[in-house]
């Protein structure tokens, strides 16, 4: 193998706690309200874009969400859309549900819409000419990396997706060609766990394992 | 901050090793032809397991595509989706595009399609109601999961998407609800670098320093 002269091994001790950031790495919706400290959203959004793109297309755009206008039409488009996904379920479902904390809205000190711009310079087209999805799924692998580089800095982030995407572009007023990929809620964690919040109030366990490998 | 009795601290170190490990992370297309260790495939599907999924869905379905036949119908697929590419351009970039070596196909030695199943039972419909797509999110966050655990384990990956996604699930034989989201060569690497293969070969620069980032 030809290394470069810096080249680095991540030897056992950094793979053993890589795989413990993966095991406690969550979807955060209990935050506390304290500011994330100056710069630290800076350098966070640095390692995002060291995410994986198609052709090197870059095409991940971050949108800071931080006036109370813009966040109250954030929340009010959560909340409609969320009754409307309550209303698809009956019974003892529909009462575990309405019961589940599905976003930290009202508390996080930072939120981030985060959008693939459909229509990049970057990359010239190159490897999505086929599959051009990989834009928005190349935006998903910044999202990721935020995700584990935010939990390795004692951060907790949640996923919100309980949303008409649509309406967000329009609320926060961003170019035409972006898609709304994920709308982000960033700060301290109330609480650490290794199990899922889903899996802990009964909606939904872990498949457990291994998932499944076909061989063709 | 509550937090249980185990909650990991990661220090300065491991986060300095983290962005050390997203830095040379690479898309590979330089395999050398020498199989996995017994077992190294199986642990990295479990570390992949541990993506975030929306709802819990766990949507992500693997394939191990090992046999000639089928590989060579993977080969084909994408070598007539880079040909068609190829004819996009023209000039000098034409030129340079025909150059680059955009796939591992003919010497990595683990292949893998990766799937997202687009009506799990698992997650009973949770947070995907809008956004439907956060199916195939949710498998890009196992596959980037998968990568940097590879990468960390001294093996490199590379995501092929120059094919025609609806091809490949048939030449596959797989499910009627499996969408194609990704095919993956996955070996050890014949070279280890800190920047892009497209950068050093004059086809993108990368954005270099931070994202944009719009306040609203």
């Amino acid at each position: 193998m030809t290394a470069g002269p810096s080249s680095p091994v991540f030897g056992p001790e950094f793979q053993d706690q890589l795989a413990r950031l993966l095991v406690w790495r969550r979807d955060v919706r209990r935050f506390r309200s304290d500011p994330l400290p100056e710069g630290v959203l800076a350098q966070l959004l640095d390692l995002a874009a060291l995410a994986p793109s198609v052709g090197l297309s870059q095409p991940w755009r971050f949108v800071r969400v931080a006036s109370p206008e813009r966040r109250r039409l954030v929340l009010a488009n959560f909340e409609e859309a969320n009754a409307e996904a309550l209303a698809d379920y009956s019974g003892a479902k529909a009462a575990l549900y309405a019961r589940l904390k599905l976003s930290g809205l009202r508390e996080a000190p930072e939120q981030l819409a985060v959008f693939a711009d459909l229509e990049p310079e970057a990359g010239q087209g190159l490897g999505r000419r086929t599959m051009p999805e990989t834009l928005q799924y190349s935006t998903v692998c910044a999202i990721h990396t935020l995700w584990l580089a935010a939990r390795a800095a004692g951060l907790g982030l949640g996923w919100i997706s309980i949303l008409d995407p649509g309406r967000i572009a329009r609320d926060l007023d961003v170019p035409e060609s972006w898609c709304l990929v994920a709308y982000l809620c960033l700060g301290y964690p109330q609480e650490e766990h290794a199990d899922p919040e889903l899996e802990r109030e009964g909606w939904q366990d872990r498949a457990g394992g291994r998932p499944d490998l076909l061989t063709r």
